[in-house]
This record gives structure tokens, sequence and C-alpha cells, in this order.
């Protein structure tokens, strides 16, 4: 039995993640969890699948699910409650399935507990690649991806070895607004932004995929999780999302991993391996109902973000920090109607310009950039 | 320095694996190999490579060539000298290049001399799978496959479990006539039939795929490679060659392999495996501007000999000698003129139905029924 600590059990990772636990209950159980403020959703996930340790947003909220659950489990609030998630003594994976960098702290309380991790978290090994990684290692601790295009690579890098990588080949949606010019992005509101035409996700990821910096991040987790310079790293338009990614080999072969746009089975994949469990019961991949599959070139001026983040992942230091912490922010501001959906780029390209780097920042550095950051965007 | 064996030296495959080696000349070396009549290429090949066996088909072209290369290089000929190459004492794998199920007993003799097999030469497998097989595993003798679809499927399962296959994809490109009604194909000519879109290949594999029999015997040779039901062996139409084949898991993720066609990659993988050497100096598979695949449903009303590959080899026994007998002879009497297109189907159909199905045969058994099926069908 595999016992999961799940960080964001109530975000759109977090639900799938306790619906692979449930449909494997023989093979996982789920002994403690983490969410934000809604706590409607957690107090039927705390019934459900009863863990022992669970953490919300607030000291009031954590109060209110103690006096209904009572001394059986035990109730933390903040950011210390969950970081005891992450590392909580009885799990043997952590399921980094929380939004934002403020999933960097709980992760490396996890990775020092040496809990394997499936990192379904990409804004922490962005705003911090370099401690992450370093921290797995030094515990030797699996970081295994969840996001659906790092999980196609971690799975074509089956049995393979990594001096025969030649470059990753990260596919794209598209997202949102694929099908539409520059010009024609200067009025689009939040309710058309958040409508992905393949995938249902999270508010924040589906505007990042309109703005392209999803891929943009998805970019810089990749050059962490499998230690590659950004020249080996591609993305291509690929408006189905069946191929969800490919890594190419010095040979010229590529190997991709396809499936529907069904985040169960990374997540699946991310808790099973190195072994792979039944999902018979759902449905198959089916080509020829599909008919065709299209790409064409990323194209760096109609997606502005896409080229921020390879600028900012080649600059490295703390530049990766600001891209991520203006993104957050400004993609916080677009959601609240502050800003327009291409004042997104603005404000992240004036943060970027704005900022003077610091090669290998320690955490604190990390945190103090981030903080600086944030501040100046939220106002800018 | 791997030492190898080629079996068909001046065929499509055999110059292609010549290539290969040429191009790894410091990790592979040609020891032996055998052609058939074209002395002129094999004269070029053996200056070329110094192999130190040599078998031709013919007495008389052997003593030819051994006059003029002296007594550095042994010449054999015939069935007899094809056999000694396959199990030559000093090459460590022998590649399999031949068509038909003329390379049963040198692919036998060679696992007898516990050589790795890489194995171009499915009517072996068809003809007699269970006896390849067999020997194989009791020699424990790794057959590795040189098909693009059959190399695809290995490198798809590359560090993955077997009982974690739900089925194989192989793909089709639908050959010459593709686009042709069955109508449009009753008068077809020999000439028409040896334009395949994609691949350039040998007459006979390349009537095999105008017929869709090529894709009938590789679901027969992918049932012995990979040690599957033919349940879980479906075929897809994608005429862009580009995805070679694919294994669908359990968990309804899917693996595939893609590339340019370019046979010396899965030639190069089949001797380089567990590795994979470099070929940056190809050209490397561009999907972007390929812009689209496509993928269709296989119709067995469409391309008979589908059905009957399928037929055949779900009945077993003697059943998959007949398919392939019959075959190889309705081929040569399609390019001899002595034959229409659809007659093709015709003589197979007819011969699969007048045969009685031995069970688990003996290779005698498969060997008299191969020739008993070659004599009905060359006049009938």
């Amino acid at each position: 039995m595999k016992k999961i600590s799940l960080l964001g059990s109530t975000g759109s990772i977090g639900t799938q993640t306790l619906d692979v636990i449930a449909a494997n209950n023989e093979s996982f159980t789920l002994v403690a969890l983490a969410c934000g403020t809604n706590i409607e959703l957690a107090r039927k996930q705390i019934a459900a699948f009863q863990p022992k340790l669970v953490s919300v947003a607030t000291p009031e909220d954590a109060k209110i699910l103690a006096g209904e659950f009572g001394p059986e489990i035990e109730f933390l609030h903040g950011g210390e409650g969950l970081v005891e998630v992450a590392r909580y003594s009885e799990a043997d994976t952590t399921v980094t399935a929380i939004t934002g960098s403020v999933g960097l702290l709980p992760t490396l309380a996890a990775i020092e507990a040496k809990k394997t991790i499936a990192i379904a978290n990409k804004e922490t090994l962005v705003t911090a690649g370099h401690i992450v990684v370093e921290a797995a290692k030094k515990n030797r601790v699996a970081l295994i991806p969840v996001d659906s295009e790092h999980s196609a690579i971690f799975q074509a890098l089956n049995g393979e070895s990594h001096r025969a990588i030649e470059r990753l080949i990260i596919t794209a949606s598209g997202g949102s607004f694929r099908d539409r010019s520059r010009d024609e992005l200067k009025h689009v509101t939040v309710e058309q932004a958040l409508s992905h035409p393949n995938w249902s996700m999270g508010a924040k990821i589906t505007i990042d995929s309109a703005t392209m910096m999803n891929k943009g991040l998805e970019v810089i987790e990749a050059k962490w999780l499998f230690g590659l310079d950004y020249d080996k790293i591609d993305v291509l338009i690929h408006k189905e999302s069946i191929i969800h990614s490919m890594v190419e080999f010095v040979d010229r072969s590529v190997i991709a991993q396809l499936g529907t746009p069904d985040m169960r089975v990374p997540i699946q994949y991310a808790l099973t391996y190195p072994e792979r469990f039944s999902r018979l019961d759902e449905e198959r991949l089916d080509l020829a109902a599909i008919g065709k599959l299209h790409f064409s070139e990323m194209d760096m001026s109609r997606y502005r973000c896409m080229k921020f983040a390879y600028d900012a992942g080649r600059a490295g230091g703390t530049m990766p920090t600001v891209l991520n912490a203006a993104n957050e922010v400004a993609v916080a501001r677009f959601l609240k109607g502050e800003l327009t959906f291409l004042e997104i780029e603005d404000v992240i390209e004036r943060a970027l310009q704005a900022h003077t780097i610091q090669s290998n920042p320690t955490l604190e550095q990390i945190q103090a950039v981030d903080q600086e950051i944030r501040q100046q965007v939220s106002v800018s």
C-alpha cells in the first residue's frame, strides 16, 4: 500500500489525484491532504478518504473542521500546515498539486523528509529549479512529473540513456486564442481566455495556456527535470493535444507518448511508476476517429511569453523567479479585471527588464526577489 | 567491435545495412555475406568490406569471384552456402535481409550457433514462427526486429513490462494503390504497383504493400516477436508513414516511435541496441514542415489480404505457411505478367481454402507444405 500526501486537494489535479486513489484503493491510500478555502469540497474529501492530517488556509476553517471530525484527524492551517502535510511522516509519496511558487517550501520539506515527489507544481521548479534538483539529488529522492508533457517525456525516456537524448519536443495546443491574431487579442475577455479547447484545468494554468506562458514554464520545468540545456528543448504547436510530447534521440528516432486529454493518465503513472495499472474501463485513444493531427512552428513574436521564458531561463539566476512571480501576479490581476490580456505580457516584460540578476541565488534570495516582484507588479 | 554476418547483401535492406556498417566502422565489421545473382554489386561490396566468407547463388559465380579475390576469402554457393554464412563462427550478429521463406533454414542455423538475430526476413516468422521463437528461447538468442514497424514497437517497449501491453497498433501507409477503389485495381500495371508513395524497397515487399499482404505478414511477425494474441494486434492506416507503429498500454497511455522513412534508423538500432549511435548528420524529422498526419480505419473488405492474414494467423498450424508460400509465388507471377493484380488475392484465397490444416507442424511438415503450395500455385 502506497501512502500518499496530497497538496492542493480541491484543485483540478488534486481532485483527479483523489479519483486515481479511489480507483486503486487496494494500492493507494491518502494519509494527508492540504487545501485552501474550498471547505465544502474539503469536507467531502476528508469524509471519503479519512486522512490522518489535514491543513487548510485559515485557523477558523481548521477549527470548524476539527469540531466536525473529532480527534482522529489532526487539523493544521496556513503555510506551516502545508509544510507539515508535505513532510507527513507516514507518507511515501507527496503529490504537489498546488499552483504557484507557494509550493516551494513544502516541496523542499517533502524532499528533505525523503518522500517521492509527484510534481504537479511547475512554478516551484521555475522559481528555484537548481535548489529543488540539488535537494532531490542529495536526498536521493525521485521527482516524477505529473504535467502531461513532462510525463510524456518521462515515459518516452523509459529504458533510454540520458546521453542518447538529442532534444525534447514539447507540444503546445496553442490555448484558447490559438486562432486569433495579436490584434484580435486586444479586447478578449476573461471568460474567453478561460475556455481552453482541449483540457479542463484550473484558472491560472488556463490563462497561462492562452498567453503561452504555461509552455514557457514547462520548458524551464523540463530543463530541471531532465537536466538539459535550453538549446535541446523545443516547442511545437499541435492543436489536438494528442501527442503529449516527444523525445528525439541522437539516432534521429523519435519516441512520443499519446493519449486522450485525460490528466488521470499521467497522475496515475506518477503514482504507479515503473508499473502501469489498468485503466481499461476508460476511453481508448482512437486515432482513426480523430482523423488528423496538426503540427506547426512555435511563433515567438505571436507568443511573447514563450520568448520571455526562454530568455529568462537562459539568463538563469533569479531571472526565472522574476518571470514566475510577475506572471503569477499579472494573471491574478487579469482575472480580477485589473489588466487586459495583452497587458499581462507588458507587465512581465517590464519586471524582467528592470531586474538586476543575481547568479546562483540562495533560497532566501529567491524568496526576497519573489516578494519584491510581487509587490512591484501588483501596482505597476 | 561487433562482427556481422549479412544475408541478402545486395537487396534494399542489405545495401542499407552496409551503409550503417560503413558509417560506424569503429564499432561494426562485416565478416561474412551472402547474396544471389547480382555479382556486379557483390564484387564491389566484397572489395569494400573484405568479408572472410561469401556465398552466392551459383557455383559458377562462386568460382569466378574466388578467382578474382584469391584465397583470403572463402567462397560458397547455394542453400548450403547461405547456411554457412548465417552461422559463421566469427560473427556475433546475423542480419537476415533476404526475402521469402528461403530464410528459414539459415535463420535457424544462426540461432543454433547462438548469433544475435537482426531479423529483416518476416516470411521466416510467418511460415514457421513457433519453431523460430522456440529455438531462439532455447538458445537464449535475441530476435531484434529490423522492419520499421516492429522496430518501432520494440523501441516503444523499452523499459516496459510485457503484462502492461494492451495492444500493438501497426501503422500501414496503404501502399501504391491506397486511393484506388477495388474496381480501379482491375487493370493496374506492375509498374504502377511498384511505385510506393513513401518507401523505396525491393519488388516483393512493394507489391505486398500494394495488396496489404505486407501488413498481414507483419501482424503475424508481431504475434511471434512480441508474444501476443491476434486480438491484441491492430492495424491503422496512416498514409504518411511517420508514426512507424505504437503500443497501447493497460493504462491507456500510447507510446509511438516516429521518424523520416529511412530504414537505416531501424537497421542501425537493431545493431546498436540497447544503445543508440549518432545519426545527427542525417535529416531530422520536421513535423511542422509535414503539417498533418492522417489516420483511418483498416478496411478488411478493401484489403482482402489483410483478412486472409488474420484468418490464417488465427487458424495457426500450417495455415500461415500456406498464406506465405501462395503469396510468394503469386507475387512472382504478377511481376512476370502471369497474373493480374487482383488475381494475387484469388490465388491465395484458393490455396488457403483448399488446405487441410496440420496443427503444431514440425520443420519437415512446414517444408513439405511450403513446397506443395508453391507447385500448386505456380500453375493455378
